[in-house]
């Protein structure tokens, strides 16, 4: 095995394209949103706060976000048995509740993307809308 | 859209008016309180730990605030089968707990308060009175 | 004294006009940054970390915004004899590092940004694009 | 020795007639101020953040505060030389920036308080106001 191994990240680019996507489908669906992106070792990359969106929604934006890059698939595919547990365990840092995505470009986890404020229907749209600007995969 | 938008704050009067009309409340109904206040970013503008309150109240009663400033409702309305998930992924800042109310003046959220110590019934009926004390929507 | 007073506070799209002008700065300049915007209570806005700033930059550009949010001035108007004592007392919130600039706009103080990863002349010149895209008061 | 010692603590009555005359002669001085009330053990009582005063005076009066608590002198009087050691060793709860007083009644320190956003003249002669209006010494 070698000591090193390639592999891709999102450039300011990307996360830029993703939080304008994001707040277009926001501004379609009605529900302004708390749009949190993270890259591969959980560290943010870009978020904002929408006029009228709830301002702890951050922190659970950022929670699932975590989820999905740390995890590699939807927050909400955290088993509910193990929620609490794991909750516990991580300091809030993994979640079950709906609206994380991770983000997957060529095959690689490049990072993860939170959304919070709407329902959970509505989060998972904008978390959507967000990777399909990147043509990351859905 | 523009730049900013106009909306309205909270003064130290609008606060201090609330911080009295509450401990007359907690008086009143023979409970001592704890009385938290903050803006509409969730920054504590004021509070007041009564003589005989319970001193982890001012925990609880923050987070009572908090949450109704963040959702602009009141804390008791979040779902009971999603709260232990809430509050772990915003480190504990959203709350089902009841006594916590938002501050909404002339049809503006400006920031939320809450009481802790009582029954849910006095922890909301003396952050009521606060609300009333500045004519704030009930 | 009224119960409330008028303000203003910068909308999302302010925000993203603000990130938007300061990775076109840094991008003339050279130099990748951490781009970060807080409201006049502190909360974020909005964050930006560009390709190839210094991660650990996110909580200096932090504290800068943070600073010049509060005290209506520029990071490095902080004098150097109060440096210390006031990065203790406020848990390194209050930081004299050049590159957080109050916004003020119409008057109205409603946040602050800040910048890290440069040269302070070069996070200054990054926080002015900013504040320039949206009229704010240089 | 006795297990136990008499001893005598603020009501919340003598923590808001602070809390109004602190008001009072900030708006005299026509610097809004945060103002913070904490007891013999260093948790608080009461605070209030005038409009306009700077929201990380907050953490910098919470810390002037516990100063005066803890020690029973003005935070002022924290020697130099020790002052970067002992506010490291405190995580920033000792702070030698004037501003913080304590609270000695009938010859008991019953706690500390702390005024932040003025200079140091001014939030001593606020700090002072507060001690003066429940008649402790000065």
């Amino acid at each position: 095995m070698s000591f090193t191994q390639a592999t891709i990240s999102l450039t300011d680019n990307g996360v830029m394209t993703m939080l304008k996507a994001a707040i277009s489908k926001a501004d379609e669906v009605g529900q302004p949103q708390c749009i949190v992106i993270v890259d591969a070792s959980g560290e943010t990359l870009g978020e904002i706060r929408m006029s009228g969106a709830k301002f702890l929604s951050r922190k659970s934006a950022l929670a699932k976000a975590l989820t999905s890059a740390s995890t590699g698939g939807a927050s909400s595919s955290i088993p509910e048995t193990v929620r609490s547990a794991i909750g516990l365990a991580t300091e809030g840092s993994i979640t079950g509740l709906p609206g994380g995505l991770p983000i997957r470009i060529d095959g690689v986890l490049v990072g993860g993307v939170g959304i919070g404020s709407g329902t959970g229907e509505q989060d998972v749209a904008v978390a959507t809308a967000a990777l399909v600007a990147v043509g990351a995969q859905i």
